[in-house]
Protein backbone atom coordinates (compact mmCIF):
# COMPACT_ATOMS: atom_id res chain seq x y z
CA UNK A 1 0.00 0.00 0.00
CA UNK A 2 1.46 3.52 -1.07
CA UNK A 3 0.99 6.32 1.74
CA UNK A 4 2.27 9.38 2.34
CA UNK A 5 4.34 9.93 5.22
CA UNK A 6 2.14 12.27 7.18
CA UNK A 7 -0.13 8.58 7.26
CA UNK A 8 2.67 7.13 8.88
CA UNK A 9 2.80 9.91 11.45
CA UNK A 10 -1.02 9.56 12.08
CA UNK A 11 -0.32 6.07 12.91
CA UNK A 12 -1.50 4.69 16.18
CA UNK A 13 1.76 2.74 16.24
CA UNK A 14 4.26 5.56 18.20
CA UNK A 15 1.89 5.87 21.11
CA UNK A 16 0.74 2.46 21.19
CA UNK A 17 3.91 0.81 20.97
CA UNK A 18 5.33 -1.52 24.07
CA UNK A 19 8.11 -2.90 25.30
CA UNK A 20 8.34 -7.06 24.93
CA UNK A 21 9.89 -9.31 27.30
CA UNK A 22 8.62 -12.61 26.62
CA UNK A 23 9.23 -14.50 22.88
CA UNK A 24 7.99 -17.68 21.52
CA UNK A 25 10.08 -20.61 20.24
CA UNK A 26 9.38 -19.51 16.40
CA UNK A 27 12.99 -18.30 14.71
CA UNK A 28 13.74 -14.70 13.96
CA UNK A 29 15.03 -15.19 10.03
CA UNK A 30 18.81 -13.69 9.81
CA UNK A 31 17.39 -12.63 6.21
CA UNK A 32 14.70 -10.02 8.62
CA UNK A 33 17.57 -8.74 10.27
CA UNK A 34 19.77 -8.07 7.70
CA UNK A 35 16.78 -5.97 5.74
CA UNK A 36 16.03 -4.46 9.37
CA UNK A 37 19.78 -3.55 9.29
CA UNK A 38 19.56 -1.55 5.87
CA UNK A 39 17.17 0.59 6.72
CA UNK A 40 18.14 1.13 9.94
CA UNK A 41 21.34 2.17 8.90
CA UNK A 42 20.10 4.97 7.36
CA UNK A 43 19.41 6.78 10.20
CA UNK A 44 21.77 9.74 10.48
CA UNK A 45 25.15 8.95 11.68
CA UNK A 46 28.08 11.64 12.84
CA UNK A 47 30.38 12.63 9.68
CA UNK A 48 29.22 9.55 7.44
CA UNK A 49 31.20 7.18 9.80
CA UNK A 50 28.93 5.11 10.87
CA UNK A 51 30.96 4.10 14.15
CA UNK A 52 28.79 1.04 15.54
CA UNK A 53 28.59 -2.15 14.21
CA UNK A 54 25.65 -4.94 15.57
CA UNK A 55 26.20 -8.54 17.21
CA UNK A 56 23.67 -11.09 16.53
CA UNK A 57 23.89 -13.93 19.00
CA UNK A 58 21.49 -17.04 19.00
CA UNK A 59 23.96 -19.77 20.05
CA UNK A 60 22.81 -20.96 23.16
CA UNK A 61 26.15 -21.71 24.92
CA UNK A 62 26.92 -18.20 24.16
CA UNK A 63 23.09 -16.61 24.91
CA UNK A 64 23.66 -18.58 27.88
CA UNK A 65 26.75 -16.47 28.90
CA UNK A 66 24.97 -13.12 27.91
CA UNK A 67 22.00 -14.00 30.33
CA UNK A 68 24.21 -14.09 33.25
CA UNK A 69 26.01 -10.90 32.26
CA UNK A 70 22.89 -9.30 31.93
CA UNK A 71 21.91 -11.10 35.56
CA UNK A 72 19.68 -13.81 34.21
CA UNK A 73 16.62 -11.10 34.25
CA UNK A 74 13.77 -12.70 32.94
CA UNK A 75 13.72 -10.75 29.30
CA UNK A 76 17.24 -11.94 29.11
CA UNK A 77 16.88 -15.56 29.94
CA UNK A 78 13.75 -16.87 27.34
CA UNK A 79 13.64 -17.56 23.39
CA UNK A 80 14.99 -13.76 22.42
CA UNK A 81 17.95 -13.53 20.72
CA UNK A 82 20.28 -10.91 21.79
CA UNK A 83 21.55 -7.94 19.30
CA UNK A 84 24.84 -5.96 21.27
CA UNK A 85 24.82 -2.88 19.81
CA UNK A 86 28.47 -1.29 20.01
CA UNK A 87 30.13 2.14 19.70
CA UNK A 88 32.79 0.93 16.76
CA UNK A 89 36.02 3.25 15.76
CA UNK A 90 37.70 -0.23 15.31
CA UNK A 91 36.62 -0.64 11.99
CA UNK A 92 36.87 2.80 10.85
CA UNK A 93 40.71 3.29 12.39
CA UNK A 94 41.86 -0.09 10.71
CA UNK A 95 40.18 1.63 7.27
CA UNK A 96 42.58 4.89 7.86
CA UNK A 97 45.64 2.83 8.99
CA UNK A 98 45.15 0.87 6.07
CA UNK A 99 44.88 4.29 3.57
CA UNK A 100 48.24 5.40 5.43
CA UNK A 101 46.14 8.31 7.24
CA UNK A 102 46.83 8.54 11.23
CA UNK A 103 43.62 8.02 13.71
CA UNK A 104 42.84 10.22 16.21
CA UNK A 105 40.04 8.55 17.78
CA UNK A 106 41.48 7.42 21.04
CA UNK A 107 39.67 9.64 23.47
CA UNK A 108 36.61 10.04 25.19
CA UNK A 109 35.17 12.65 22.84
CA UNK A 110 35.36 9.44 20.08
CA UNK A 111 33.62 7.30 22.09
CA UNK A 112 30.94 9.65 22.88
CA UNK A 113 30.40 9.83 19.22
CA UNK A 114 30.46 6.33 18.86
CA UNK A 115 28.22 5.80 21.62
CA UNK A 116 25.81 8.78 20.45
CA UNK A 117 25.75 7.10 16.16
CA UNK A 118 25.19 3.37 18.21
CA UNK A 119 22.33 4.24 19.83
CA UNK A 120 20.84 6.79 17.46
CA UNK A 121 21.18 3.26 14.60
CA UNK A 122 20.02 0.90 18.12
CA UNK A 123 16.54 2.67 18.09
CA UNK A 124 15.98 3.20 14.77
CA UNK A 125 16.74 -0.55 14.45
CA UNK A 126 14.11 -0.71 17.22
CA UNK A 127 11.45 1.04 15.44
CA UNK A 128 12.00 -0.88 12.38
CA UNK A 129 11.64 -4.49 14.05
CA UNK A 130 8.39 -3.45 15.79
CA UNK A 131 7.01 -2.30 12.83
CA UNK A 132 7.95 -6.10 11.83
CA UNK A 133 5.57 -7.28 14.39
CA UNK A 134 9.15 -8.47 16.63
CA UNK A 135 9.01 -7.63 20.33
CA UNK A 136 12.07 -5.86 21.32
CA UNK A 137 13.42 -5.00 25.11
CA UNK A 138 16.17 -2.99 25.92
CA UNK A 139 18.58 -4.83 28.49
CA UNK A 140 20.03 -1.74 30.08
CA UNK A 141 22.33 -3.96 32.52
CA UNK A 142 25.02 -3.93 29.36
CA UNK A 143 27.11 -0.27 30.60
CA UNK A 144 26.69 -2.19 33.74
CA UNK A 145 29.11 -5.46 32.65
CA UNK A 146 30.40 -3.57 29.32
CA UNK A 147 33.93 -5.84 30.06
CA UNK A 148 32.62 -9.25 30.55
CA UNK A 149 30.16 -8.62 27.41
CA UNK A 150 33.24 -7.70 25.73
CA UNK A 151 35.03 -10.89 26.82
CA UNK A 152 32.26 -13.07 25.71
CA UNK A 153 31.66 -11.04 22.20
CA UNK A 154 35.68 -11.13 21.77
CA UNK A 155 35.55 -7.42 21.32
CA UNK A 156 38.63 -5.38 20.02
CA UNK A 157 40.13 -2.39 20.76
CA UNK A 158 37.98 0.98 20.26
CA UNK A 159 35.05 -0.74 20.86
CA UNK A 160 32.49 -0.95 23.76
CA UNK A 161 29.07 -2.38 24.12
CA UNK A 162 26.65 0.27 24.90
CA UNK A 163 22.96 -1.35 25.08
CA UNK A 164 21.53 -5.04 23.80
CA UNK A 165 17.98 -5.02 22.26
CA UNK A 166 16.67 -8.78 23.08
CA UNK A 167 14.10 -9.66 20.31
CA UNK A 168 11.79 -12.34 19.28
CA UNK A 169 8.12 -13.01 18.05
CA UNK A 170 6.50 -11.41 21.16
CA UNK A 171 4.35 -14.39 23.18
CA UNK A 172 2.25 -11.62 24.49
CA UNK A 173 0.39 -8.44 23.56
CA UNK A 174 1.97 -6.65 26.25
CA UNK A 175 0.30 -2.60 26.79
CA UNK A 176 2.21 0.50 26.48
CA UNK A 177 3.49 2.26 29.90
CA UNK A 178 2.30 5.45 31.19
CA UNK A 179 4.67 8.56 29.81
CA UNK A 180 4.81 12.37 31.77
CA UNK A 181 2.85 15.02 30.58
CA UNK A 182 4.91 16.33 27.72
CA UNK A 183 4.94 20.06 28.47
CA UNK A 184 6.80 18.55 31.39
CA UNK A 185 9.30 17.52 29.09
CA UNK A 186 9.70 20.54 27.58
CA UNK A 187 11.92 24.10 27.96
CA UNK A 188 11.31 27.60 26.47
CA UNK A 189 14.21 28.84 25.01
CA UNK A 190 16.33 27.99 28.38
CA UNK A 191 16.38 24.82 31.32
CA UNK A 192 13.03 25.93 33.40
CA UNK A 193 13.64 24.91 36.93
CA UNK A 194 10.86 22.98 38.48
CA UNK A 195 8.99 24.20 41.33
CA UNK A 196 6.88 21.75 44.32
CA UNK A 197 3.98 22.31 42.65
CA UNK A 198 5.53 21.09 38.78
CA UNK A 199 6.75 17.91 40.63
CA UNK A 200 3.79 17.36 42.08
CA UNK A 201 1.84 17.63 39.18
CA UNK A 202 4.24 15.94 36.62
CA UNK A 203 4.70 12.83 38.69
CA UNK A 204 1.05 12.48 40.00
CA UNK A 205 -0.48 10.22 37.53
CA UNK A 206 2.34 7.65 37.65
CA UNK A 207 2.13 7.66 41.40
CA UNK A 208 -1.60 6.82 40.86
CA UNK A 209 -1.25 4.28 39.08
CA UNK A 210 -2.89 1.23 40.50
CA UNK A 211 0.16 -1.36 39.47
CA UNK A 212 2.44 1.82 40.42
CA UNK A 213 0.66 1.82 43.50
CA UNK A 214 0.66 -2.45 44.34
CA UNK A 215 4.84 -2.16 43.40
CA UNK A 216 4.70 0.53 46.52
CA UNK A 217 3.09 -2.16 48.52
CA UNK A 218 4.96 -5.15 47.45
CA UNK A 219 8.28 -3.85 48.00
CA UNK A 220 6.88 -2.13 51.77
CA UNK A 221 8.43 1.44 50.56
CA UNK A 222 6.76 4.69 51.50
CA UNK A 223 6.24 6.20 48.45
CA UNK A 224 7.10 4.89 44.42
CA UNK A 225 10.31 7.20 44.57
CA UNK A 226 11.61 5.12 47.43
CA UNK A 227 11.04 1.65 45.38
CA UNK A 228 13.33 3.48 42.60
CA UNK A 229 16.47 4.74 45.02
CA UNK A 230 16.06 1.91 47.50
CA UNK A 231 15.33 -1.09 45.42
CA UNK A 232 15.58 -0.62 41.54
CA UNK A 233 18.62 1.07 41.64
CA UNK A 234 20.55 1.69 44.51
CA UNK A 235 23.79 4.17 44.57
CA UNK A 236 25.86 1.02 45.83
CA UNK A 237 25.33 -0.66 42.36
CA UNK A 238 25.48 2.48 40.31
CA UNK A 239 28.85 3.51 42.36
CA UNK A 240 29.88 0.26 41.21
CA UNK A 241 29.14 -0.15 37.80
CA UNK A 242 30.61 3.21 37.13
CA UNK A 243 33.71 2.12 38.20
CA UNK A 244 33.71 -0.87 35.83
CA UNK A 245 32.47 0.82 32.91
CA UNK A 246 34.71 3.73 32.62
CA UNK A 247 37.78 1.53 33.46
CA UNK A 248 36.91 -0.67 30.35
CA UNK A 249 35.89 2.32 28.81
CA UNK A 250 39.99 3.19 28.80
CA UNK A 251 40.93 -0.42 28.71
CA UNK A 252 39.68 -0.49 25.41
CA UNK A 253 41.60 2.53 24.57
CA UNK A 254 39.44 5.28 24.20
CA UNK A 255 41.67 6.59 27.02
CA UNK A 256 40.95 9.81 29.17
CA UNK A 257 42.29 12.51 29.96
CA UNK A 258 42.72 11.66 33.65
CA UNK A 259 44.60 8.63 33.36
CA UNK A 260 46.57 10.19 30.57
CA UNK A 261 47.83 12.68 32.31
CA UNK A 262 49.10 10.34 35.30
CA UNK A 263 51.26 8.62 32.60
CA UNK B 1 -6.01 6.70 6.09
CA UNK B 2 -6.01 3.35 7.81
CA UNK B 3 -2.48 1.36 7.73
CA UNK B 4 -0.79 -1.82 8.82
CA UNK B 5 2.49 -1.21 10.50
CA UNK B 6 4.08 -3.67 7.54
CA UNK B 7 2.91 -1.38 5.43
CA UNK B 8 4.97 1.50 7.08
CA UNK B 9 7.84 -0.86 7.16
CA UNK B 10 7.61 -0.74 3.39
CA UNK B 11 7.89 2.38 3.07
CA UNK B 12 10.16 4.47 1.07
CA UNK B 13 10.62 7.02 4.05
CA UNK B 14 13.36 4.81 5.60
CA UNK B 15 15.58 5.04 2.89
CA UNK B 16 15.02 7.92 0.98
CA UNK B 17 15.37 10.23 4.39
CA UNK B 18 18.30 12.69 3.84
CA UNK B 19 19.87 15.27 6.52
CA UNK B 20 18.46 18.97 5.62
CA UNK B 21 20.48 22.08 6.59
CA UNK B 22 18.62 24.42 5.26
CA UNK B 23 15.56 25.81 6.35
CA UNK B 24 12.77 28.43 5.06
CA UNK B 25 11.97 31.09 7.30
CA UNK B 26 8.32 29.70 7.71
CA UNK B 27 7.62 29.10 11.42
CA UNK B 28 7.57 25.90 13.18
CA UNK B 29 4.57 25.67 15.49
CA UNK B 30 5.14 25.38 19.05
CA UNK B 31 1.31 22.89 18.72
CA UNK B 32 3.45 20.70 16.11
CA UNK B 33 6.50 20.14 18.39
CA UNK B 34 4.34 19.60 21.67
CA UNK B 35 2.61 16.78 19.46
CA UNK B 36 5.66 15.18 18.08
CA UNK B 37 7.21 15.16 21.64
CA UNK B 38 4.40 13.31 23.07
CA UNK B 39 4.43 10.93 20.04
CA UNK B 40 8.29 10.05 21.04
CA UNK B 41 8.09 10.21 24.31
CA UNK B 42 6.31 6.46 23.89
CA UNK B 43 9.74 5.59 22.53
CA UNK B 44 11.79 3.15 25.30
CA UNK B 45 13.38 4.87 28.43
CA UNK B 46 15.31 3.46 30.93
CA UNK B 47 12.69 1.75 33.77
CA UNK B 48 10.37 4.19 33.17
CA UNK B 49 12.00 7.19 33.99
CA UNK B 50 12.52 9.45 31.29
CA UNK B 51 15.79 10.99 32.25
CA UNK B 52 15.67 13.68 29.30
CA UNK B 53 14.50 17.17 28.68
CA UNK B 54 14.36 19.14 25.25
CA UNK B 55 14.69 22.61 25.55
CA UNK B 56 13.25 24.43 22.11
CA UNK B 57 15.01 28.30 21.47
CA UNK B 58 14.00 30.21 19.17
CA UNK B 59 14.85 34.01 20.58
CA UNK B 60 17.21 35.34 18.05
CA UNK B 61 19.91 36.24 20.33
CA UNK B 62 20.15 33.10 22.33
CA UNK B 63 19.97 31.22 19.01
CA UNK B 64 22.89 33.49 17.97
CA UNK B 65 24.94 32.39 21.62
CA UNK B 66 24.35 29.07 20.64
CA UNK B 67 25.06 28.98 16.98
CA UNK B 68 28.63 30.54 18.27
CA UNK B 69 28.97 27.30 20.47
CA UNK B 70 28.26 25.23 17.72
CA UNK B 71 31.06 26.66 15.89
CA UNK B 72 28.76 28.86 13.61
CA UNK B 73 28.43 26.10 11.02
CA UNK B 74 25.76 26.95 8.19
CA UNK B 75 23.33 24.43 9.59
CA UNK B 76 23.10 26.64 13.10
CA UNK B 77 23.41 29.95 11.72
CA UNK B 78 20.04 30.11 9.04
CA UNK B 79 16.30 29.69 10.09
CA UNK B 80 16.22 26.15 11.75
CA UNK B 81 15.42 26.42 15.71
CA UNK B 82 17.42 24.20 17.87
CA UNK B 83 16.10 21.73 19.90
CA UNK B 84 19.16 21.05 22.84
CA UNK B 85 18.30 17.04 23.90
CA UNK B 86 19.32 16.89 27.33
CA UNK B 87 20.34 14.31 29.52
CA UNK B 88 18.07 15.16 32.81
CA UNK B 89 18.25 13.19 36.23
CA UNK B 90 17.41 16.67 38.36
CA UNK B 91 13.89 16.26 37.38
CA UNK B 92 13.99 12.70 39.05
CA UNK B 93 16.24 13.32 41.51
CA UNK B 94 13.99 16.45 42.55
CA UNK B 95 10.61 13.96 42.99
CA UNK B 96 12.76 11.54 45.06
CA UNK B 97 13.74 14.04 47.24
CA UNK B 98 10.52 15.86 47.15
CA UNK B 99 9.23 12.40 48.51
CA UNK B 100 11.49 12.07 51.17
CA UNK B 101 13.90 9.20 49.27
CA UNK B 102 17.45 9.53 48.61
CA UNK B 103 18.43 10.01 45.15
CA UNK B 104 21.50 8.07 44.26
CA UNK B 105 22.20 9.51 41.12
CA UNK B 106 25.47 11.29 41.31
CA UNK B 107 27.90 8.74 39.28
CA UNK B 108 28.39 7.94 35.96
CA UNK B 109 26.42 5.05 35.31
CA UNK B 110 23.56 7.47 36.34
CA UNK B 111 24.87 9.98 33.45
CA UNK B 112 25.11 6.98 30.68
CA UNK B 113 21.42 5.92 31.93
CA UNK B 114 20.42 9.12 31.58
CA UNK B 115 22.54 10.16 27.92
CA UNK B 116 21.18 6.47 26.09
CA UNK B 117 17.25 7.80 27.28
CA UNK B 118 18.15 11.56 25.93
CA UNK B 119 19.72 10.24 22.38
CA UNK B 120 16.81 6.73 22.11
CA UNK B 121 13.91 10.05 22.58
CA UNK B 122 16.07 12.43 20.24
CA UNK B 123 16.17 9.91 17.54
CA UNK B 124 12.59 9.05 17.65
CA UNK B 125 11.54 12.98 17.54
CA UNK B 126 14.05 13.24 14.35
CA UNK B 127 11.76 10.31 12.47
CA UNK B 128 8.69 12.02 13.27
CA UNK B 129 9.64 15.20 12.47
CA UNK B 130 10.76 13.94 9.34
CA UNK B 131 7.52 11.96 8.78
CA UNK B 132 5.88 15.81 9.68
CA UNK B 133 7.57 17.01 6.75
CA UNK B 134 10.24 19.40 8.82
CA UNK B 135 13.98 18.43 7.71
CA UNK B 136 16.51 18.03 10.92
CA UNK B 137 20.70 17.98 11.54
CA UNK B 138 21.83 16.83 14.52
CA UNK B 139 24.66 18.87 15.98
CA UNK B 140 27.55 16.75 16.48
CA UNK B 141 28.92 19.59 18.21
CA UNK B 142 27.01 19.48 21.25
CA UNK B 143 29.46 17.45 23.34
CA UNK B 144 32.26 19.75 22.11
CA UNK B 145 31.29 22.73 23.81
CA UNK B 146 28.36 21.35 26.40
CA UNK B 147 30.22 23.39 29.23
CA UNK B 148 29.38 26.73 27.03
CA UNK B 149 25.42 25.45 25.58
CA UNK B 150 24.56 24.69 29.31
CA UNK B 151 25.80 28.28 30.07
CA UNK B 152 23.61 29.42 27.70
CA UNK B 153 20.29 27.30 28.62
CA UNK B 154 20.87 27.62 32.15
CA UNK B 155 21.57 24.16 32.86
CA UNK B 156 20.87 23.10 36.39
CA UNK B 157 23.20 20.28 37.96
CA UNK B 158 22.61 16.65 36.75
CA UNK B 159 21.86 17.92 33.32
CA UNK B 160 24.25 17.47 30.43
CA UNK B 161 23.22 18.23 26.56
CA UNK B 162 24.03 15.64 24.44
CA UNK B 163 22.71 16.15 21.62
CA UNK B 164 21.14 18.98 19.31
CA UNK B 165 18.93 18.97 16.26
CA UNK B 166 18.45 22.40 14.54
CA UNK B 167 14.95 22.05 12.50
CA UNK B 168 12.83 24.28 10.45
CA UNK B 169 10.84 23.80 6.91
CA UNK B 170 13.33 22.35 4.39
CA UNK B 171 14.85 24.93 1.87
CA UNK B 172 15.48 22.00 -0.66
CA UNK B 173 14.97 18.54 -0.89
CA UNK B 174 18.30 16.58 -0.04
CA UNK B 175 19.36 13.51 -0.93
CA UNK B 176 20.15 10.53 1.22
CA UNK B 177 23.67 9.69 1.89
CA UNK B 178 25.51 6.19 0.70
CA UNK B 179 25.82 3.70 3.16
CA UNK B 180 28.11 0.75 4.44
CA UNK B 181 27.00 -2.50 2.76
CA UNK B 182 25.14 -4.11 5.84
CA UNK B 183 27.20 -6.89 6.44
CA UNK B 184 29.73 -4.87 6.95
CA UNK B 185 27.69 -3.94 10.42
CA UNK B 186 26.47 -7.24 11.17
CA UNK B 187 28.85 -9.79 13.89
CA UNK B 188 27.59 -13.60 13.90
CA UNK B 189 27.17 -14.40 17.58
CA UNK B 190 30.68 -13.00 17.83
CA UNK B 191 32.79 -9.79 16.85
CA UNK B 192 34.72 -11.16 13.43
CA UNK B 193 37.90 -9.32 12.59
CA UNK B 194 38.07 -7.62 9.75
CA UNK B 195 40.69 -8.36 7.44
CA UNK B 196 42.19 -5.69 4.90
CA UNK B 197 40.35 -7.75 2.13
CA UNK B 198 37.67 -6.48 4.04
CA UNK B 199 38.20 -2.80 4.68
CA UNK B 200 38.89 -2.46 0.94
CA UNK B 201 35.39 -3.96 0.16
CA UNK B 202 33.54 -2.39 2.70
CA UNK B 203 34.72 1.32 2.14
CA UNK B 204 35.33 0.64 -1.99
CA UNK B 205 32.05 2.17 -2.88
CA UNK B 206 32.16 5.36 -0.25
CA UNK B 207 35.98 6.01 -1.72
CA UNK B 208 34.67 6.31 -5.33
CA UNK B 209 31.68 8.58 -4.91
CA UNK B 210 32.20 11.28 -7.32
CA UNK B 211 31.44 13.25 -4.69
CA UNK B 212 33.76 12.06 -2.59
CA UNK B 213 36.41 11.95 -4.85
CA UNK B 214 35.60 15.83 -5.29
CA UNK B 215 36.58 16.35 -1.67
CA UNK B 216 39.82 14.63 -1.50
CA UNK B 217 40.87 16.71 -4.63
CA UNK B 218 39.61 19.84 -2.78
CA UNK B 219 41.41 19.51 0.47
CA UNK B 220 44.47 17.93 -1.38
CA UNK B 221 44.89 14.94 0.67
CA UNK B 222 46.19 11.19 -0.72
CA UNK B 223 42.85 9.38 0.37
CA UNK B 224 39.52 9.92 2.00
CA UNK B 225 40.29 8.59 5.12
CA UNK B 226 42.65 11.31 5.54
CA UNK B 227 40.39 14.01 4.81
CA UNK B 228 38.39 12.64 7.74
CA UNK B 229 41.73 12.63 10.35
CA UNK B 230 44.01 15.58 8.82
CA UNK B 231 40.83 17.96 8.16
CA UNK B 232 37.30 17.03 9.66
CA UNK B 233 38.45 15.00 12.99
CA UNK B 234 42.16 16.16 14.14
CA UNK B 235 43.03 14.14 17.20
CA UNK B 236 44.28 17.61 18.89
CA UNK B 237 40.72 18.81 18.91
CA UNK B 238 39.15 15.53 19.73
CA UNK B 239 41.28 15.65 22.86
CA UNK B 240 40.78 19.23 23.72
CA UNK B 241 36.87 18.49 23.55
CA UNK B 242 36.81 15.13 25.94
CA UNK B 243 38.88 16.93 28.42
CA UNK B 244 36.11 19.53 28.37
CA UNK B 245 32.93 17.21 28.26
CA UNK B 246 34.76 15.18 31.48
CA UNK B 247 34.86 18.01 33.23
CA UNK B 248 31.49 19.62 32.48
CA UNK B 249 30.04 15.75 33.41
CA UNK B 250 31.70 16.23 36.20
CA UNK B 251 30.80 19.93 37.18
CA UNK B 252 27.21 18.88 36.49
CA UNK B 253 27.33 16.11 39.52
CA UNK B 254 27.59 13.11 37.63
CA UNK B 255 31.20 12.88 39.63
CA UNK B 256 33.53 10.55 38.18
CA UNK B 257 35.38 7.90 40.44
CA UNK B 258 38.66 8.85 39.75
CA UNK B 259 37.76 12.30 40.95
CA UNK B 260 36.02 11.30 43.81
CA UNK B 261 38.74 8.74 45.09
CA UNK B 262 41.11 11.79 45.31
CA UNK B 263 38.95 13.52 47.42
Amino acid sequence: MKMENKDILESSYWTARATERRFTEREVPQELIAELVKKAAHAPTTGGMQLYSVIVTRKPEIKKELAAAHFNQPAATGNGIFLTFVADFNRFSQWCEQRGAKPGFENFESFTAAMLDAVIFAQQFNTLAELAGLGCVYLGTTTYTASRIGEILELPRLTVPVVTLAIGWPAVKSEGAERLPADALIHDEVYHRYGADDIDRIYSEKESLPANRAFVEENGKPSLAHVFTDVRYPEANAVKFSEDFFDYISLQGFAWPEKNAKK
